[in-house]
């Protein structure tokens, strides 16, 4: 068995906490990390303000194999991420050559790189920079932190670029029993047994609403296929006795 | 002035972190609490593992008037959340009788109220029960944690139930100045200026992109309407002299 990799996400930014932009990218970085075989332990949110931001990446960067942030990278002067790396690393920050040169791709007349774009240069050092497509001011790696924009569409494509760098563990495996139109209490008993008989396969039952009445589904997760396989039958064999019964 | 009232958020719940479900709950209790003038200071994200609910929910009361979580509170061997607050706040833990009344009323029929069910009446020693008129099973409140189902539906509707009891601060005013057809490098340095003559005042870039081009807003926020309009004038400014100069 290969070693179980893990990885913490810091989004950061005011917006999301006051609920005028919704956040996007926990969702999207949550399923990335399950295709790539990563576990996602824990996320966090957190304003645009310097302690909270620290505290923040110090507490997952010593607990999980990766951090992701997103949000913060940009010219302006709520853009802060970048300085609570070099804060956070105990490291120097200053405008990166290589940053430079690729802002000025974008920017090829001197006086559209002004000193507000070339803060976007300002990298922790010793870093690696991740490649922008979009609008070319990379994000970067320090240590075991990957920096990210938090425009979806820009951390996307910084998230692929980044990702053939990642170390990767074994796939969690997820497979779906149908539990619609059994409500949860007509089945928690018998399918807390099966879990108990089934202790590597993390069984979890999720009620969706739809305002009328629950279509319930069973998901079973794991990394070894053929133990999913036997929980699965016996998740299956639960139903099909539930069935029986009615 | 009234005095600031903070909140915290915990989500609860393997599926979020997995991707399977993408969370819908963090941006409606943010903009439910800008809405009632509670601050939204952090939302942390956590597995069904009772070590790390209980880790979050001991760091998030402590630091917040109040803690919102969400998930884990329906009658599967998952549903832990209940357990979790009683042991952070070192209380005991039974059916309550309150509880059990309100789960009668959803299943008069005796054997439909099986122990898995019971388990929903399961209520930390001392907490206010939150009336749940979707599914009955109740929400509660044990001491400034306020406990919530992860259903988006059930949870809108106890946090309308909920929300009555709360205390409130001064409302944290918005207002919204178009930056549209300019990059934030064009406008970083003077915006950031503002910003400095403004320290009450909570001035962020806002890009937006469409696949092709920004789309930029600067919000401007405060409890202090008079400032806020100081500052908007400032910002207004900034951009009809940057269009005049066009």
């Amino acid at each position: 068995m290969s070693e179980t990799i893990t990885a913490g996400m810091l989004v950061i930014g005011d917006e999301i906490l006051s609920g005028r932009t919704k956040d996007k990218n926990i969702g999207y970085i949550a399923e990335y990390m399950t295709a790539l075989g990563i576990d996602l332990r824990e996320v966090r949110v957190v304003p645009d303000v310097e302690e909270d931001i620290i505290a923040a990446l110090n507490a997952l960067r010593t607990r999980y194999t990766y951090v992701f942030t997103t949000g913060g990278i940009g010219p302006t002067h709520d853009d802060i991420t970048a300085d609570c790396v070099a804060k956070a690393f105990g490291v120097s920050i200053d405008h990166d050559p290589r940053a430079v040169a690729m802002l000025r791709e974008r920017y090829p007349n001197p006086e559209d790189l002004n000193e507000a774009r070339l803060r976007m240069a300002r990298i922790p050092t010793g870093s690696d920079l991740i490649e922008n497509p979009i609008s070319k001011a990379p994000g970067f790696v320090t240590g075991n932190v990957i920096v990210m924009a938090g425009v979806p569409s820009i951390m996307q494509a910084m998230l692929d670029n980044v990702a053939k760098t990642l170390k990767t563990g074994t796939k969690m495996l997820s497979v779906n029993v149908d539990a619609s139109g059994f409500p949860e209490g007509a089945y928690a008993t018998p399918l807390a047994a099966v879990q108990k008989n089934h202790p590597g396969i993390i069984i979890g039952s999720y009620p969706h609403f739809d305002g009328k009445s629950f279509t319930n589904q069973i998901v079973l997760r794991g990394r070894d296929a053929d133990a999913l396989d036997r929980a699965r039958a016996d998740v299956e064999a639960l139903f099909a006795a539930l069935r029986a019964a009615q």
